[in-house]
């Protein structure tokens, strides 16, 4: 039963679809076989991106999809130096993108003010979203295999030069995308227990963070099995100690404004 | 074949899969039938959405199920007097969550001040539109329709108190959850040709959007078959004119901030 990895612990979920089963199943793959990824499978993920709602019917995302060597390894530089941005098959960068609204909205001569603020950049953030997990799932369907990668975001005005972006536009974060390598060491990563994260009514902090502890301990078992160490808290407290821990990504604020996605 | 509901126009995608075929057919339910949505089904997509990938493993949300008929009510009422907020058998609050590790850093008696910028609001954001959009296409699974509501920003902090969240979490969007009733007269939005988002390589705004036009005339035929008026572009350009036109959510920054979600 997938529940059980998925939170670490014996768990019947009492209903079951083959569907849920693929989705419990996920995990993040950053080795992969050299079996390309066709454009009829990137068609089909892309289809299933655009079938994802979007706020107002906005569409307010691009995707670009990197296959050329060079322009895999400079955006693998680009992005924390992580090597399997240019292993992998295919890279598709999800792009935040106002910038087609903006284009209509200078062909007819009139404002489009609302995309100045901080609403507007996080509809094009979250809609980016939600079509990008809807190619995740889609890629899982066709045995593809893949990993966010979010530190398209440490350099973004290097990112959308890379890839000659419009202004209002901007990498949200990668995709990398490919055929599982099936030796790579990796596993279904334990989530909190469900009582953490379900509130019923109203939200009771107290009785969600009771779960905290014994995840702790299941997340540290699971990090020593591939040689990691840390617990859940200590990891989550590193990593939003403070600017230094951001890799850049404190300035994202200026940047994104600098790049036209303001959030006044 | 449904990737042509979902173009508005005859398309074979070339590969396909029963989990493509049901992201394809999603569609945006707003009208339910009397059927409660179960415990088991509600843990099913909790845990759907907990295996989507979530940055650094934070899982910056959480979600409160809402199924009190005067809750929904008041919900409904805060989120743009849409009553099928009220009428939906369950109603989900997808929320924005850094509470929970500020909650650990200041036990622990370390700063969090990561989570004072932009960029890790970003990441609250977009790790719960990941996490949702895996409910969405879970409840599908299950027979459940769904619908977001982003109006649930409308009025972020009326909408914390009706749920007891405390600082530091916001309700990021809605989504109201059923069993589709079948004389609800809607169908597959069609979505922009697959041309004018998708790019290789580098981004070409030129060839990208010479798509518009036609997809402004399929829409609108769609539109018409509803008894709706407009074009794509017409729309875009209504919703996103100016600070009036955005049910008050020109002041989303302000009121983060205030609610314990800065964007430095």
């Amino acid at each position: 039963m997938t529940a059980s990895a998925r939170y670490g612990v014996p768990l019947d979920l009492g209903v079951s679809t083959d569907v849920l089963e693929l989705q419990l199943a996920r995990r993040s793959v950053r080795e992969f076989t050299d079996r390309p990824v066709s454009d009829a499978e990137l068609a089909a993920l892309v289809a299933a991106a655009q079938s994802a709602a979007t706020s107002s019917n906005l569409q307010p995302w691009s995707v670009v999809a990197v296959r050329d060597p060079g322009r895999k390894a400079r955006l693998a530089e680009l992005a924390g130096a992580q090597e399997f941005v240019a292993r992998a098959p295919l890279f598709l960068v999800w792009v935040a993108d106002l910038s087609r609204a903006r284009r209509l909205a200078e062909a007819a001569g009139t404002p489009l003010d609302a995309a100045d603020y901080l609403e507007t950049t996080l509809i094009g953030f979250v809609d980016t979203a939600l079509a990008a997990q809807n190619a995740v799932v889609a890629a899982q369907s066709l045995g593809l295999g893949s990993v966010f990668v979010g530190a398209v975001r440490n350099h973004p005005a290097e990112i959308a030069a890379e890839l000659s972006l419009p202004p209002h536009a901007v990498a949200a974060f990668g995709l990398a995308v490919g055929e599982p390598d099936p030796a790579e060491a990796a596993d279904v990563k334990p989530r909190l227990p469900q009582a953490a994260v379900l509130h019923h009514e109203q939200y009771d902090a107290a009785a969600a963070d009771e779960h905290i502890p014994v995840y702790d301990e299941r997340l540290a078992a699971y990090f020593r099995r591939f040689g990691g160490a840390g617990t859940w808290s200590s990891r989550v407290l590193a990593r939003l100690r403070g600017p230094e821990s951001m890799a850049g990504r404190h300035t994202l604020r200026e940047t994104l404004a600098q790049l036209g996605l303001p959030s006044r």
